[in-house]
C-alpha cells in the first residue's frame, strides 16, 4: 500500500492506525506549501485534491472514517474496531463521523474560509467563531462522547487515532485542551503508545 | 427501532434505506419549526440536536453514514452494501463521507450559516457561494463518482439513498440538476422504486 498524507493535517490519524496495524506500507508526503494537492499528478490519485489517500492493490480509499475503518477491517488481529458486532461498529463510525463532519469542519473554518465565502471580511468573520464551535464540540466530546480510558471504553480503537489527531488542533484554534481533563488524559496516553511515538516524528518534524 | 427524523432533511436517506431493508420501526417526526430537536426530550435521545437518530434495542445510533452502514450490516439479504468485501465497503464509506462531510456542509451554508460565523454580512457572503460549491461537488460526483447506473454500479447500495437526498438539494440552492445528466438521471430512477415512494410524501407532503 501507499499512504500519501501530508504532515499535520488529518492523515495523522489513518497513519497512526497503519501503524497500529503493522501494516506494510509506504508513506508519501504531498507538499501543501507547494500546493501539491492540486497538482496534476495528485489529482488523478485523489480528484478531491485532498490527503490522506490509501493506494491498495485493488484501488484507492480516501476519507479518514473509510480508510480507519478499512484498516480495522483488513487487519483484523490488530483488534482497532468490534467488526463483529454491527451495534459497536456503528458507534465507532457515529464518532468517527461527528469529528469529521462537525469537529473538522469547525476548525477548518480558521485556515481554509475560502471554501465557503469569497469575501475577506467573512473569512474573518469565520475565524473569530472558531475558539466557541471547537470548544462546543470538545465539551460534548468529554460530558457525552469519550468513554474512558478510551473512546469507546475499555478496547482501544480506530475512533482514538482520530480524536487525538484533531484534539492537537485545540491549541492552535485558541482552545485550551486543559479545560476537557478527559480529552487531555487521552492525548497523553496516546503519546505513550509505540505506533504514535513512530508517527509523529513525520509530522512533528 | 424507533426512527427520528425531520422532513426534508438529510433524514430522507436513512429512511429510504430502512424501507428498502423493509425494517420495522416507527418514525417520529422532529418539529424543526418549533426547534424540538433542541428540546429537552430530544436532547436525550441525540445530545448533538440533529436527525437522524435510530433507537435500537442496544442504543441509539445517529450519523447518516453510520446509521446506512448499520442498517446494510443488520439486513443483510436487502443487499444494500458489499458486507464481505472490506475494499468495496470502504468505496461505500468514502462515497457517503463525501457527501456528509463536504457536499452536506457546503449546502448548509446557505441555512446554518450561524453555525460558523455571528455576523450577519458574513451569513450573507457564504449564501451567496453556495450554488458554485454545490455545483463544483456534483460536477465531480458526476463525472468521477457516480459509476452507473448506480452509484456503486451495477448494484444498488446505501450511496444510492444518499445522493438521491442530496441531489435534492440542488434546485433550492440554485444549481440546475440537468447541467448533471446521470445524476438527473439517478434521481429519476430512484423516484420509480418502491421504497422512495413509501417514504417520500412523509417529506414532501
Amino acid at each position: 500500500m501507499i499512504f500519501y498524507y501530508a504532515p499535520q493535517t488529518v492523515s495523522v490519524a489513518s497513519h497512526i492506525a497503519l501503524e497500529e496495524a503493522s501494516a506494510s506500507y509506504e508513506a508519501r508526503a504531498i507538499n501543501f506549501r507547494e500546493t501539491e494537492q492540486r497538482s496534476e499528478h495528485y489529482l488523478k490519485i485523489n480528484p478531491k485534491g485532498r490527503v490522506p489517500a490509501l493506494v491498495t492493490d485493488r484501488g484507492i480509499i480516501t476519507e479518514t472514517p473509510a480508510i480507519l475503518a478499512y484498516i480495522a477491517q483488513t487487519f483484523p488481529q490488530a483488534q482497532l474496531a468490534p467488526l463483529d458486532d454491527p451495534f459497536a461498529f456503528a458507534e465507532i463510525q457515529a464518532f468517527n463521523n461527528y469529528l469529521c463532519a462537525t469537529v473538522h469542519v469547525a476548525h477548518a473554518h480558521k485556515v481554509r474560509g475560502g471554501r465557503w465565502v469569497d469575501d475577506d471580511a467573512a473569512i474573518e468573520a469565520m475565524k473569530k467563531k472558531v475558539p466557541q464551535t471547537m470548544a462546543e464540540c470538545f465539551a460534548l466530546i468529554e460530558t457525552e462522547m469519550l468513554r474512558g480510558p478510551w473512546v469507546m471504553g475499555e478496547n482501544y480503537s480506530i475512533c482514538d487515532c482520530y480524536l487525538f489527531t484533531i484534539a492537537r488542533w485545540l491549541e492552535g484554534d485558541g482552545v485550551a485542551i486543559d479545560q476537557y481533563p478527559a480529552v487531555a488524559d487521552h492525548a497523553r496516553r496516546m503519546r505513550e503508545r509505540p505506533a504514535v511515538g513512530q508517527v509523529m516524528p513525520l509530522h512533528e518534524g
